[in-house]
């Protein structure tokens, strides 16, 4: 819940800057652009220009399309659910926001939200997806979190893909920390250091194809680790394959390594603190929790679905959250 | 004080890695491997193989020598001390710390501090620079940092400049935030974003010959704002004009962008805060003073100076620090 604001708002600030010139990114910036110069993805269950455009008319019936990303995103959360196993309650997600889909047919969506069982260290597990036909394409958004409550102050495991075309993606990969690392050096020793963290970001930035991505939000570029995977991936034109490649592939191992790192060192994890100590945490995570939903969700899913349908599945976000509207 | 420690353990981590491979930095390589090998740098006084080799007599008679950043260091200074007047004290830097040489004469470096005056917000102003000869040539370390009290959370000015050799530096230049950001929003747009910091970082970043630079401390990495201009800039075989130009030009207006932002937004702000807010800031500031003292020049400048020099020099930064040997 930390990235698709960018995206829908501008292509992704990169560094080195002399290298932004060459990386695309057409769905967002077209995704930005649609909803101010006519409302298409608003309220309209038939008969519009776009609907009757080839391919949206498809998106209408058809279900999320198959992605090498979302397919990643799902093997990462079947995994986390083996292993989390009792500790996750079934889901208690509605159906109408299970799935839901914009009026107009161009925009679907999915959301799971699992939450953790009593005594357990999982607050909640939450799997969404978001597909938007766009007039030159598609933009895609998976989202994997799982968030642990207020027994422990390890941290959260995050995992965010955007893609905007198939030949490029914004990951954000990151276990989430809960406490101010510049007062806390041994907090980042433990979950940071000693977990050697660092080396899987260091693999996928060797890549290639890969850039620094920098969120324009500052208060997402400070939530973050200072491990996190934040990096656009772009295989250029024609570069479908080689993305495939990449995301089956150094991705999907570096995305199961930090899974596996948060299983072992944070996922049973409970943690003696003070009082006064357990509080700031709260306070903090509360307050992690709010921005992002408000700098992501709130001002960008009723770009694409209707007011009804986005109003619904941020209220079930927020419930998963803990967190009241602003 | 964030930045040496990594240049003298190893060539600095850049991204994206495909990049790493063309970045030399041979200074501090050398330098690394010098004082193992052998300890040329203590304690010869006269007559050393190194001491008699061309240079390295010159340098043990000569200053500091002059370069392009130190320059643009000095004029930074300057400016911030005009504008301070009477809120700096004046020096109270002993003469044998004021400019300090290694015995061996391949290694010389000064120290001023001027103490805030009382009622003002500022804690200290500190300018340091090395220059330490190695085989290969020289790698020269100037800092400029300019802390503020507990009467006031504003940022701290910070900068430091690593020049490995004449064609490639590393630029650690930011307002350091004393609370934690992902708790206070209000902080970030305070001090960062209604400031337009992130635009500085940006032209930096735009620069072709500028890749991104990571600490290989997480500490540090985790103690900078999210508009820090953290790069290293490589002008390749033969570009010191370049590289002169780069520093002139686009280093020297986003230093002084920054340090007018600093002037006029942080040195003359003092805040209200509760007790416990104010307590937690002090807390956080010792520990982020502490650990950039620890990693930085106690594990290093024993390395360039003989013993009595460097404990000297870090007994003097402790005191202006306001930080105890752990």
């Amino acid at each position: 819940m930390l990235g698709p604001e960018h995206h829908l708002r501008s292509p992704p600030a990169t560094t080195p800057g002399s290298l932004r010139s060459s990386i695309s990114f057409p769905g967002s910036r077209r995704l930005f652009r649609l909803p101010r110069a006519a409302p298409p993805l608003r309220g309209k269950t038939s008969g519009s220009v776009l609907a009757s455009a080839p391919g949206v008319a498809a998106a209408s019936r058809a279900p999320e399309p198959e992605l090498a990303h979302r397919e990643m995103a799902r093997e990462l959360a079947y995994h986390a659910e083996a292993r989390l196993g009792a500790r996750l309650l079934p889901s208690a997600v509605p159906a109408e926001v299970a799935e839901f889909r914009n009026g107009a047919g161009n925009a679907v969506g999915s959301l799971d939200v699992r939450r953790g069982s009593p005594g357990s260290t999982i607050d909640f597990m939450l799997q969404s997806s978001l597909h938007c036909k766009v007039p030159n394409g598609a933009i895609d958004i998976t989202s994997l979190l799982i968030f642990l409550n207020a027994s422990t102050d390890a941290p959260h495991f995050l995992m965010e893909l955007i893609q905007g075309n198939p030949t490029s993606i914004v990951v954000i990969l990151d276990l989430l920390p809960r406490k101010d690392l510049a007062l806390h050096p041994e907090y980042i020793e433990k979950y940071y250091e000693n977990t050697q963290l660092d080396r899987q970001r260091e693999k996928i930035e060797e890549l290639p194809q890969a850039r620094p991505y920098r969120s324009q939000s500052l208060f997402v570029r400070s939530a973050c680790s200072p491990t996190a995977i934040l990096v656009s991936i772009d295989c250029g034109q024609g570069g479908g394959s080689i993305m495939d490649e990449v995301l089956r592939g150094q991705l999907a191992t570096a995305a199961k390594e930090l899974l596996q790192i948060w299983l072992d060192t944070c996922a049973d994890h409970t943690s003696k603190m003070e009082e006064g100590e357990r509080e700031y945490m709260i306070k903090r995570d509360q307050m992690v929790r709010s921005k992002s939903i408000e700098v992501d969700l709130t001002s960008n899913l009723p770009r694409m679905f209707d007011p009804d349908v986005s109003s619904r599945v941020i209220a079930e976000i927020r419930k998963a959250f803990g967190v009241q509207e602003a």
